[in-house]
C-alpha cells in the first residue's frame, strides 16, 4: 500500500475511549485541587508523569530510551531499518496547566502506534513517540530545551546548567528523578517529525473548523522598553514643565497597537504588561516599564516592525526629554514547517472530509526544533474559547478524537514513504 | 496707623534666626534618619510636636486653647475686643515629609507675634496662631478635616470616626494624646485667614520670582477607570478577537493628555496609577486600573473636561467590547480667595518690591476652608525643585524670611483694619 490513499472504508481509526481515558489517566498525575494539572519540568510531578508514560511505552513493547537531557523515545519498529517518523509533544505543564497542552500529542501518539499493533501493522519505517523535556519552559529557561539540544541548538552543559525558579539546577533534578539517561542526545535520527496540538488559540472554535494544518510558527520578538522620567506633584507641575514617563509608556502601548493594525497581514502585537513608579493618583510617573510582544511568520516585517517601535520609543522620549533604554527579552525568527509533510497533512484532512484552515502557530512548539533537522510539521484541533495555559483549557472529545485519526493517517504515509 | 502705608525703614521685620532656628527645632520632633520629618496626625510624633508647639506659645503669653478636633490656637489680644485676624497652618506630615509643609506656615505666625512683642505693639485686633488637626490625610481620611471640621463642613463625630491607616479611630487617637481639647470647634470666630505656605511646585523657581500671591486653589477631580476585557494567549489571538483592557487604559491614558493640552489654560491633568492583570509579556491584560487626576481653577471648565474624558472612556470600551466602571476618588470644586485679602498681600509685596506673580494654589490647603467662612487667602514663597511631601523638601532661609515679612505686613494691616 506504498503511497497508495485507502479509502475512508479502509482507513484504521484510533480506539476513541483508549485515547480519552489515557488524557484523564495523567490527568491525575500533578492534578490541581479545583481542576487542571502541576507538572513543572523535572518536579516529582513530572517524574511520576514520565513513569507512567514509560511504563505505558513498556506495555506496548516499544524500545524506550532517554537520552541525556532526558527526552523520552518509544519506537515501533518498522518492516525496514531505516530512521524514524517521530510524532510527540512534551507531558511538563505550566503551573495552572490543563489536561491537553502537550499531553495530547505524546497520548494520541501512543494511541496511534495501539491503533497499528490492534491491526497487527508495521510500516516501512520504525515509529517513535518523543516526549521531550522542559517545552513550557515555566521553571527553566529557554523553553523547549529537550528538543533544542536534542537538534544540537544548544549545548547539554548549557541545558544542565539551567537554574530553576527555585534556584535549583536542571541537570541536579534530572539525576535527582532519574531521568538524565543513556543515549546520547540526537539520537535517533528521524525521517519526519508531525506534531499533533490543541490550537491555544481561539481561531478554528470562531471558524467552527475541525483541524488546523499548521504550516509555520510565527517569529517572536519581546522588548521591554524603560522609560525614565522625573516624579512631581500632580497638582502644582504645570504641564510644560512635565516629564511624565508613564505618558509616554502608554503613547508607546498605544502606537504599537495602530501600527500591528496598519501592518496588516500576519503582524499581531500586544503590551501585556506596564508598570508605573510610584504609581499614585497624585504625582507624575518618574518611572514606566512597558513589554511589547511582537509576532509574524515574516521575518523581514517583523523585524521592520521591531524597529519602528523602536524609532518611534525613541522620538516620543527625545521630545519629551525622557531617558529610554530597553531589553530584548526574546527572540526568534519565524519558521517555516516542511511543505511536503504540510501536504500529506491536507490530504489527510480531505480525505477524511473535516473542515480545516491552514495557518501559523503562535506559540512554540517543539516542532519549531525539530524542523532544524527534519521535515516537520503540525495539526492543531481546536480549544474551546482559545483557552490555554489555564486550569480550563478544554478541547471536546470529538476534536481530540478527530486530531488522532488523522495523526494516525498521515503516520501511515509518512510511515511506508521511502 | 489705621491702613496707613508705613514707609520701609518704618515697617517692623521678623527675627530671621529665631524664625530658621523654629523650623530647625520643630523638624527634631518625629526627625527621620536621612533627613525629612515623620509626624503623622495624631500619632506620639505629632503629640511631641503639638507639646512643642503650645509650650511655644505659653512663652509668648498668648491664650491657648484647643478645640474638640485638636485645632490648636494661640491669641495675641488685641487693644479693642473683635474677632481675630487667624494666621496658621499645620505641624503635621506626610510619611517621609519635609520641615516646611505646613510648620512654615504656623511657625511663621509664631514669629509674626513674637516680632510684634519685640516692639512692644498690640494690633487693634487679637491675632490668632493656629495649627489644624491632620491636614495632610496620610493617616485619616478625609485630608484637612481638623479646619473642615473648624467650619462646620464635616461633623466632629464624622471625623472622630475616621478609620486611620492602621485601623484605629482619629477620636481614640486624640484623646490618647491629649488633645481632645474642651473648646467647642468653630470657635474663635475669624476676621480673615492668611496661610504663609511653601509652593510645592516648580513654578516660582522657575519664574526666579520671590512671592507668590494665591488668589485660587484648584479644584480636583480623581477618578478611577477599570476596564475588563478578556485575557488570552498573546500569540495565537488574532488582533480582531482581542477584547485588550490594558490598550483601552493607554488610550484613556493618552486621551487624558491630549485634552488637557488642548483645553489649555490653566487645565492640568494626570494619569499618575496604572494597573494590568495579569501583567505578563504574553498575556493580552484582562483587567486594567487607571486613575485620573484633573485640576482647574475653572469650575466649569473641569467639569466639562471631567464629563469629555467619561464619554471618551465609555465609547473605547464599547467599541472595543470592554465593560468599564468608574469610581469617583475626590472631587473638590475651585476655592476663589477673597479679593480684598488678596489685595493687601500684592500691596505688602509691592512695598517690599519683592518680585512676586498671582497664582492659583495646585495642592489642597487649611485656607480654602477657612475661606468658607471668613476671608482668606495664601502667600507662597518658593519650593527648590518644585519638590515636597519629599525628605529633600527645601526653601531657602532668604526666601522663608521674606514670606514670614510679608505675613507680618499683612498682619498689621489686617489687623488694624475695621
Amino acid at each position: 500500500m506504498d503511497g497508495a490513499v485507502l479509502s475512508m472504508s479502509e482507513k484504521l481509526s484510533v480506539n476513541p475511549d483508549r485515547l480519552l481515558d489515557s488524557l484523564q489517566d495523567l490527568g491525575k498525575i500533578g492534578a490541581l485541587q479545583d481542576g487542571g494539572v502541576c507538572r513543572l519540568a523535572l518536579t516529582d510531578e513530572d517524574k511520576a508523569g514520565r513513569d507512567w508514560l514509560v511504563a505505558r511505552m513498556r506495555e506496548l513493547e516499544l524500545d524506550v530510551s532517554i537520552d541525556a537531557i532526558g527526552n523520552i523515545f518509544g519506537v515501533y519498529a518498522g518492516t525496514v531499518q531505516s530512521p524514524p517518523v517521530m510524532i510527540g509533544s512534551h507531558i511538563d505543564t505550566v503551573r495552572t496547566g490543563g489536561l491537553y497542552d502537550g499531553a495530547y500529542g505524546v497520548l494520541a501518539g501512543l494511541e496511534v502506534i495501539d491503533s497499528l499493533r490492534d491491526a497487527k501493522l508495521r510500516l516501512k519505517r520504525p515509529i517513535a513517540v518523543a516526549s521531550f523535556t522542559n517545552e513550557e519552559g515555566s521553571r527553566f529557561h529557554p523553553d523547549m530545551f529537550g528538543s533544542l539540544v536534542y537538534v544540537g541548538g544548544l549545548s547539554l552543559e548549557h541545558a544542565r546548567q539551567a537554574e530553576g525558579i527555585d534556584g535549583l539546577k536542571a541537570g541536579d533534578e534530572l539525576a535527582r528523578i532519574g531521568y538524565q539517561g543513556a543515549a546520547p542526545v540526537g539520537e535517533p535520527n528521524v525521517a519526519a517529525y508531525v506534531e499533533l496540538h490543541i490550537e491555544q488559540g481561539p481561531v478554528l472554535e470562531k471558524r467552527d473548523l475541525q483541524i488546523g494544518i499548521v504550516e509555520e510558527v510565527q517569529g517572536i520578538s519581546w522588548t521591554e522598553f524603560v522609560v525614565e522620567g522625573v516624579s512631581n506633584h500632580a497638582g502644582t507641575t504645570p504641564m510644560e514643565l512635565r516629564r511624565d514617563a508613564g505618558h509616554a509608556a502608554c503613547m508607546i502601548a498605544t502606537f504599537v497597537r495602530e501600527l500591528v493594525l496598519r501592518t496588516g497581514g500576519r503582524q499581531i502585537g500586544t503590551v501585556g504588561s506596564i508598570r508605573f513608579e510610584p504609581n499614585l493618583v497624585n504625582v507624575i510617573p518618574k518611572t514606566a516599564r512597558l513589554t511589547v510582544d511582537l509576532r509574524n511568520t515574516d521575518e523581514s516585517v517583523l523585524a521592520s516592525v521591531e524597529r519602528e517601535v523602536e524609532v518611534y520609543a525613541e522620538r516620543i522620549c527625545t521630545e519629551n526629554e525622557l531617558t529610554l533604554s530597553r531589553k530584548r527579552l526574546a527572540r526568534f525568527e519565524p519558521v517555516k514547517f516542511d511543505a511536503d509533510v504540510v501536504e500529506i497533512i491536507a490530504t489527510s484532512v480531505e480525505e477524511y472530509g473535516f473542515s480545516s484552515m491552514r495557518m501559523p502557530s503562535g506559540a512554540g512548539h517543539d516542532a519549531q526544533m525539530l524542523a532544524r533537522v527534519c521535515p516537520s510539521a503540525m495539526i492543531f484541533v481546536p480549544s474551546v474559547g482559545g483557552l490555554s495555559h489555564n486550569v480550563n483549557e478544554l478541547t471536546y472529545p470529538e476534536d481530540l478524537v478527530n486530531g488522532a485519526n488523522i495523526l494516525l493517517d498521515v503516520v501511515m504515509k509518512l510511515g511506508n514513504r521511502e
